[in-house]
């Protein structure tokens, strides 16, 4: 007998994308970090850490944290879950809810792939519906998978569309289980479906400081629901998931909201350079609500250009998936990173 | 239906032990946190994080500290899965072993109450069998329980005894799962059962930064075992479960084992001192390898105590469940607070 249950035995587990070795000098496009550095507030925080604090255990619910989003973003302060990066609320998200075929995972494709994995381990049965055409979300074809859990990343990664939010709204309202909408890139978009917390006991919001706030390295997400909802997940969750420095740093980048804006404005105005510049070497461009563009090569030949950018020092993310092989998912960086990644294109 | 797993609906979450909100002075002995500062190689380390690190994912693998972990204890640098405190690989672990009857999880009581929380979610089966006089091994009992995993902590908490290494080792042979010995104390103890891991391909012996090393506030752990047991855990592990701040401080703590000794040295002075401080007021006090101990006031009124010792601003921990309510478990201060706390017991 395997060690392992069958599970785990058959399940492959989840890649990220590549993490350089510190020290190796590379323009970094490939997993949708802000090229910004933190709130000018949340290095001060950092700085301030007193050691004797890590003496101790965190404070398990992160209060001053959860207060921090509550005044930022107007909503309850028992109304939120701290996670140790948004994948952890993911994850607890989906151990709380879904098992077998009864109780499954649904969402569209294509979209983030942990949830596919996640749901691997439980295991629960996971139903993959196909956008429609320009993104069009499949509302009836979710709603008749019944999931226990439903997950719409809004923006969506790798395509960068927006869900309207009265398809949202509409999805809440004809699904029996939980409605997760993964807002991890909203920081770069134009609206947020937070309203609908209020509006539907059933659905949770989850948002991350990996992106807007530029704190990838800290691990802190969060998911956002009514504290019914909020019950059954705080019994899954580890009691100490967040570390002492986490919720220092997370505060006070999470009440410096203007830095935030500030710099996924600069973002943004680059994203739409960067596009326009693609477009100009006859590259397809989706239109981008996140902090990158999903991209398609005239010749369609993505792997090998994905391939020789990484020789020459740039990284940017290839799937090797049915609907994105031939299409390359570049991070909007800084104006520079993006001149020198379209510098090294038009050379081809 | 309810939105959670019928599994989740049944249980209860796991309750840690209380956390004063900072600014409130207390003496707090109730989590068996450390007294002494972190290393001052950790300090330091934490004053130099380059903030521009953060936007960045840190590295999967943690391999810096891994090396350190591989370079301080003399085993394989491939040997180590790092954890978001213990309790992550404690998660990870029976997340990818346990389910059911057929899988279930077998435990000597009393220990660690997590192992049945973790069980209680997946779900799987529990076989909690009850330690012999003197706190001897049941070998018999626990192999015949036949668990996807076994496991021991040792030193063991409350108890605070620590397991002879010829029964661990016994019990290694025996068992046909997985053998997992949790050494969170083992940083106060005079032996580890670290080479039975190069032994038994079965066995993994857990460790945590949060005792020995003064920082359960950064929440760090790890589990040492072949790479082929870690190749299953890998895949439940999340890709980004530890951040940048704790692979640095946590390095440089592991690569200051002098410092760590120093401090549990003085940690066992200040246990004879407090276990014979204790048996003056004719408290019974179980021999401790821990950095803490548990005790039985001559009246068994623990709870009055407990409660009248919190009423004074002194934390202690008290179990209200079968066998131990009874008894207080009082972690080891410094000879000033361990004084404090025996000047007022002196008083009832």
């Amino acid at each position: 007998m395997s060690y392992f249950r069958p599970a785990i035995d058959a399940m492959t587990g989840y890649v990220p994308g590549e993490q350089p070795k510190s020290g190796i000098k590379v323009i970094k496009l490939n997993t949708n970090e802000n090229p910004y550095l933190p709130s000018p507030k949340a290095i001060a925080a950092l700085a301030s850490i007193d050691p004797d604090t890590l003496r101790r255990y965190p404070d398990p619910f992160a209060y001053e944290f959860c207060l921090a989003v509550s005044e930022s973003l107007g909503i309850p302060k028992d109304w939120v879950i701290v996670g140790n990066g948004s994948d952890d609320v993911l994850n607890i998200l989906i151990r709380a809810v879904a098992e077998g075929s009864d109780r499954q995972v649904v969402y569209p494709m294509p979209t983030y792939v942990l949830y596919r994995t996640l749901a691997a381990m439980q295991p629960a049965q996971v139903a993959e519906i196909p956008y429609g055409d320009d993104f069009r979300l499949p509302i009836a074809e979710l709603v008749a998978a019944n999931g226990a859990v439903t997950f719409i990343a809004s923006p969506n990664s790798p395509s960068g569309h927006i869900v309207p939010l009265a398809d949202l709204r509409e999805l809440a309202r004809q699904v029996t289980g939980i409605l997760a909408i993964d807002e991890a890139y909203v920081d770069f978009a134009e609206y947020s479906a937070l309203p609908l917390v209020q509006e539907f006991e059933n659905v949770i919001v989850l948002r991350t400081l990996s992106k807007g706030y530029s704190l990838a390295g800290l691990r802190l997400g969060f998911g956002i629901a009514n504290p019914k909802l909020l019950s059954g997940l705080f019994k899954v969750k580890d009691s100490y998931n967040i570390d002492t420095v986490a919720i220092a740093v997370g505060t006070a980048a999470m009440r410096d909201q203007d830095y935030k804006n500030a710099c996924a404005a600069k973002v943004k105005t680059s994203r739409t350079k960067l596009t326009s510049d693609l477009k100009n070497l006859d590259y397809t461009v989706l239109e981008s609500h996140g902090n990158f563009v999903l991209t398609t090569p005239p010749k369609g030949n993505a792997e090998e250009i994905y391939l020789k950018l990484k020789e020459s020092g740039i990284l940017v993310r290839y799937f090797n998936q049915a609907g994105l092989s031939d299409k390359l998912r570049i991070t909007v960086g800084t104006d520079e990173q993006n001149q020198a990644l379209i510098d090294f294109l038009s050379t081809l």
